[in-house]
């Protein structure tokens, strides 16, 4: 049996042979041509992943993927950093690698991983959030991934927590992740240089649109305070939606993941203060434990496997 | 069988005898101490409630208590209206009554109840929203009571919706109920008493402090302009708030509930409109109906009672 995971985003397709204890014992990484490139060249860049991971023959293939996808599994709807809308992805996926295809958006997927045997092993109820460019949301309660009645649960990037605020690539404004998210720490980093005195603006060669998250993460641990700032604002708005959402579900632990949680305690120490500072009830509830995914950019892939697995095991998604 | 539901909130008990098709064929209404009095005196009135409605002998018990329950659903946590701190209060009912008693927060009820008969009784997942004083939350997915790691699941009016914003009697700031609820429909309407030609001056003998919310409804259905543009405010709110958990959950269905909502349309045309420019991926997603709750005030001691009987009838919670 050679199941495999593929998660596809705005710029890369990682795909893996994923045993069915979550191990990835062969991985490939390749290029996606982006949102303005026909969608059949996003299909020829899975389809290639696949073949190359598997050496031709995948048993089973779960896709991640960064988008809206519908309630049967079938198509990604939405995808702000893909050309596909609306198209029958699983179909012509399965069509022309002829084994069964799973199709799941990438965060649920990873939710569903480090439930299994991430950060989230021993819980029964798991919100994880990831900090990319964005914000990526999923969700297990009760052991099951919580899709919600049209697919399109946990997204919680999009909940407006400041009226009339930053405007968003949804099309609102105030949206979490404009506050808090990979491209959040950078707009903050990027408009210190030149005003404060920090090893960013060598690190970007004096052009802040140069600037990267990992150049914040690593100038934070070298310990430049304009970086350190950045993570710490960022962490508290970090701590502030999770208080809204753990309000909400109650989950009994949350899992952050995404690069931005490279940086560990230095985001997730002021996550947890927002977090005890802003949830309502705190001092008579159980606070849940603020957790850094264990799984890595891999999780995605690994619980797209692992629910393709699951799918074609029971004959159902 | 005498099946009992009781809802407790902080100035009246409602306890109704309730068949398993979740009909009330006898109501009793009595008042409670408040929440300076000895919790025993809350109590005190719980049982009396019980005994009248059912003539002395009741089958099983529900209670519907506004406060946090504990995931094992014996003690209220925490309640903002009733004396209620932590107190055993299923045990001691149990004790008093002699027959099981079921213990659970009352929106929580109240979504069950209008899952399994109300207003949501054909969808697969509800969301519900009760505007009251505050606001009361409570989730049914899959069919299921989802009550939280802890219990405390649905605390939805505690969402931060403004930074910095009105402060909340939760010690927090720019709460959701802070802008959508009865308070924040009074505070709205009050303030224009004196500042714009309204009705509501007269109906509450010119002291804003005497305004209640069936005035400002009753105004609103008079025509009165002031007490419409506090419901479509209040709207507007419920909305985008609606829109940040449906991004979040994705329910079948909404439920709005509580004293507001007897306004109908007038409060829930506003929100299904700002539900529908906020929510994330509008125009590539299923946005859930809006609807009003269908088991008015007694929603919360019917859930009650049919989880009570759900929960003695299968020897568990």
């Amino acid at each position: 049996m050679t199941l495999v995971g593929v998660d596809v985003g705005g710029t890369k397709v990682l795909a893996g042979v994923v045993t069915p204890d979550g191990e990835v014992v062969r991985a490939f990484r390749g290029a996606t041509p982006g949102r303005l490139a026909p969608a059949q060249d996003v299909e020829d860049a899975v389809v290639a992943a696949v073949l190359e991971v598997s050496a031709g023959s995948p048993s089973a293939v779960g896709v991640a993927a960064a988008g809206f996808v519908d309630v049967s599994g079938s198509r990604v709807m939405f995808a702000p950093h893909l050309p596909w809308q609306g198209e029958d992805v699983r179909a012509r996926l399965t069509a022309r690698l002829g084994v069964p295809v799973l199709l799941e958006n990438d965060a649920t997927c990873a939710a569903h991983a480090e439930s299994t045997y991430g950060a989230g092993r021993n819980a029964s109820s798991v919100l994880l959030v990831t900090l990319g460019t964005g914000i990526g949301g999923g969700l297990v309660l009760d052991g099951r991934v919580w899709r919600g009645a049209s697919g399109m649960a946990g997204e919680f990037g999009h909940m407006q927590v400041v009226p009339d605020g930053s405007p968003c690539e949804c099309g609102g404004h105030g949206c979490w992740e404009q506050y808090c998210s990979g491209n959040a720490l950078l707009r903050d980093a990027r408009s210190r240089i030149g005003v404060e005195p920090t090893v960013l603006a060598e690190l970007c060669d004096g052009d802040p649109a140069h600037l990267t998250g990992p150049m914040v993460t690593a100038a934070a641990a070298d310990g430049d305070l304009v970086a350190r700032a950045a993570f710490t604002r960022v962490g508290e708005w970090l701590g502030v939606g999770l208080a809204n959402l753990v309000a909400a579900f109650d989950p009994a632990v949350v899992v952050v993941g995404g690069g931005v949680s490279e940086a560990g305690d230095r985001l997730l120490e002021p996550a947890r203060d927002a977090l005890s500072r802003s949830l309502v009830g705190v001092g008579h509830r159980v606070v849940p434990p603020v957790l850094r995914a264990a799984l890595g950019p891999e999780a995605g892939l690994i619980g797209a496997a692992l629910l393709a697995h699951g799918a074609s095991s029971h004959g159902r998604r």
